[in-house]
């Protein structure tokens, strides 16, 4: 039988330990799998993004653009992919546009193959430097529409926006699902439409989460509408809060009219190898296993759930999450429907905690009101004027209908003395690139860097304690930690706001 | 838009808690879910079975009966469902015929309204009685085929054994997939071949698990091709070695042609409840939560794999698992290639343990010779007939042709007198059965039955070490255990045989 050719990313080295160990896994934890999966017939391999980079500086003691030569080295057959949040890169502000092409610039030269650009709120004027600077490298520009559920997002608007990113010289789209909200019934019409749309060449990737249990069919519908190629993760690194597993990809088409080219003996060295692995990384695994389908009715991703809950502890007033699970919808439809995934969810999710601790909209966190302000981007419903006043008068600052970047002004020499005057900083363009994306961690990193990495893996044998202990804050994937200090009248509370998985 | 109505059987009262549990779940941590459950909209619920009946007076001190009586309360509305392996009844032989009438008029008479029937072998000849005993009570007899793989097995034998099944009269047919290894290609092209042989009208249920992570698209491909009901399990017990999640199903059939009655509301209240209950049997938990598929190259199901390792440990020879493995389809091929389920997949397993510890066939156990020469009933391919000789040899029986339990003389008066001589036994035919499906554990049960159920639950906070210890023997699904003891010359080996799961 003559069967499509469906091409894989295998995610395993980025989103799938991102996703199940709290981004911990150590780079020397990997090298030992690549050798199989440089050979495995892969369409590209996932290896970077905003959280593993981060990881590597706050926790693991390792150089990020260390690890991508590796990686390059390692997988000489493979094409190298990360994921860039626009003109955020890796980092939770936007960069001004010379930083981007620089950033882009330096990724593409120690490897980088693929860009995968997104923005949480689909605004594709954050999207436009990032993917041009990709486009002068003369590598693969990809770009990205965030799947998500609201009255205002329909199969037009997504198709509309493939065309956007196809018009900036996209070399290929991607269905980008983080909450496993992705029925198969629209994955089947989204990629279909676009097909029919920008024409049936135009490569269509799809990303799914595992989250919800109905995703691996979402794979099958979207395939069957034309994708060329979609992402899972080796299966001792899937499921849960993960991906669907890759073995199990290539095994549901046999006997279909599609076929991947993996090679099953090098997917099984794999699964051996991470299922050695997984154990050592017991205390940061997450401890979901099963399925989450209330998501598909709260529209809350698991992840923001436990973030909030863990805001209302630090509060005592952890018995409240039923109102604030109520509070999330209003709170996202007044902002004007963004997608809820990093940094949205964060902001929305928080500004839902203060709304229910302190009385609804009585005070706005200084995100919620840069983002009802426009200082995120454009969302795609209108966001309430009354709370654009308040966030105006509260924030002392206008609202703004431009391209957030487009106020940003030249920075690069400022980053540059700022990362140089760092004990330990080589005063290289990627020790000021690490720097510009994390400055409060970068420092401390360059300080430690010669002290070689820091595995942070355990022998499973050595430490039993670790599989009895309790689901901790060290577990979830919280990288980035703002405490903000929120004052009404005279009273000063501590909020701590942490990005939810 | 018009969608075709899918009709669900639940399957967390029976299979979903023998799949992930050990089947060790008590009734009284059920009750508070059947209201919902009764209200949830499902075509059935699977309640009752050969593991569960076992356990109940094997572990739970509970009357299987009063099970099914205090079920049939609990659940007014519900049509309350069975497995039953045909002439084997819920035991691990084969039954004379008046006592497989016995048992189906009493299981009626207590409360079942349908009785899944099925045979290890797909022998027709073990299913006649057992389905026309059924259609006497009026109550609804559901034909089985156990699906395997096996250069044999082909959609078009599956349809005359269809055929067959529908010919003796069964209100419906259930393709039954124990090992997970369901494509969705063959989901498809099975349903829709019965469907073209039979008529659209012939009602098609489909049963899988989800071990392999390709059979919820196999539902969905089953579905498309006009499966009229699938079987799924709750969410807080469901996924690893158990079964898809009832409510992802109901989730992704939104926006297709299909849709299920299923009250999302209630199914979130047994959810819920389940994700209370299960903690509590902590230590009975199938420690797999992903997926496996090397089933697919093995064609041996994981559960199968755990009992030969745990006897190869017996015999100090865990490390010679790999040439079992590779004697395992030898084996199987050389019976004539036997689905591999429950009592079949122990007879092919512990027999290739035994050919890689003491030479290929220099010993039969009593089981596979049986196996050999038709004891169990025909098997789909011819069986080796220099083995079948050895075996006619050394188990000093001639090989036989007709249905097996021709050969039977009737029974019940002997069962009835050594069930009534039992301290305890309270005379009825139920408990009769009872002694006839498990006479070595019958006796101990009607003694002690007064002392009233154990639950075998605990508290998850009061017993912690339970969550760090290692898997055990008493994890898995042991339900029968046979210790044969195997003379070699002089030398005699203890060889413990217990079910897969």
């Amino acid at each position: 039988m003559n069967t499509r050719h469906i091409d894989v990313t295998e995610l395993v080295l980025r989103d799938g330990h991102q996703s199940l160990m709290a981004t911990r896994m150590a780079l020397e934890d990997m090298l030992p799998a690549c050798e199989d999966i440089d050979k495995a017939g892969y369409w590209s391999v996932e290896c970077w993004g905003g959280a593993t980079f981060d990881s590597c500086i706050r926790f693991l003691n390792e150089d990020p653009w260390e690890r991508l030569r590796a990686f390059r080295k390692a997988l000489p057959n493979s094409r190298l992919q990360m994921l860039l949040r626009g003109q955020n890169l890796l980092g939770y502000r936007h960069y001004e546009d010379t930083v981007v092409d620089r950033f882009v610039e330096k990724a593409a030269e120690n490897g980088m193959d693929v860009f995968r650009v997104f923005d949480a709120l689909n605004d594709i004027r954050n999207l436009r430097r990032a993917i041009q600077a990709v486009k002068r490298t003369g590598k693969h520009a990809q770009g990205t529409i965030c799947y998500t559920i609201s009255p205002l997002h329909t199969i037009t608007g997504y198709v509309e926006l493939a065309e956007q990113l196809l018009d900036l010289g996209c070399d290929s789209l991607c269905i980008k699902d983080m909450a496993a909200l992705l029925k198969p019934a629209p994955a089947y019409q989204i990629v279909r439409a676009i097909k029919e749309a920008c024409g049936e060449q135009v490569r269509v990737h799809v990303h799914v989460h595992a989250t919800t249990g109905v995703t691996m069919v979402s794979l099958m519908k979207a395939i069957e509408a034309g994708a060329d190629c979609v992402d899972t993760s080796i299966s001792s690194l899937s499921l849960g809060p993960g991906h669907n597993p890759t073995e199990s990809l290539v095994e549901m088409l046999e006997g279909t009219a599609y076929s991947t080219s993996l090679d099953k003996k090098r997917l099984l060295n794999i699964k051996r190898h991470f299922d050695k692995i997984r154990p050592r990384y017991q205390e940061f695994l997450s401890n979901i296993t099963g399925v989450d389908t209330e998501i598909f009715d709260s529209q809350i991703p698991g992840g923001m759930i436990s973030n909030m809950e863990s805001q209302l502890r630090q509060q005592g007033a952890a018995h409240r999450i039923h109102e604030v699970l109520e509070e999330v919808p209003r709170v996202r439809k007044d902002a004007g429907y963004p997608p809820l995934v990093t940094p949205t969810s964060q902001i929305v999710g928080t500004q839902a905690v203060f709304n229910v601790m302190m009385g609804r909209y009585k005070v706005l966190t200084g995100e919620f009101a840069d983002l009802m302000l426009g200082y995120y981007g454009a969302t795609i419903g209108q966001r309430d004027p009354e709370l654009i006043q308040l966030a105006a008068r509260q924030a002392k600052k206008q609202a703004i209908t431009c391209r957030p970047a487009d106020l940003l002004k030249p920075e690069w020499e400022e980053l540059r003395s700022a990362a140089i005057a760092c004990k330990g900083c080589n005063g290289s363009d990627e020790d000021v690139l690490t720097y510009a994306m994390f400055p409060q961690v970068a420092p401390k990193f360059f300080s430690t860097r010669a002290e070689g990495p820091k595995n942070l893996g355990k022998d499973p044998a050595a430490a039993p304690a670790a599989a009895a202990a309790p689901a901790g804050d060290g577990k979830g994937p919280v990288l980035t930690k703002v405490i903000y200090d929120v004052t009404i009248g005279e009273k000063t509370h501590k909020v701590t706001v942490a990005p939810a998985s």
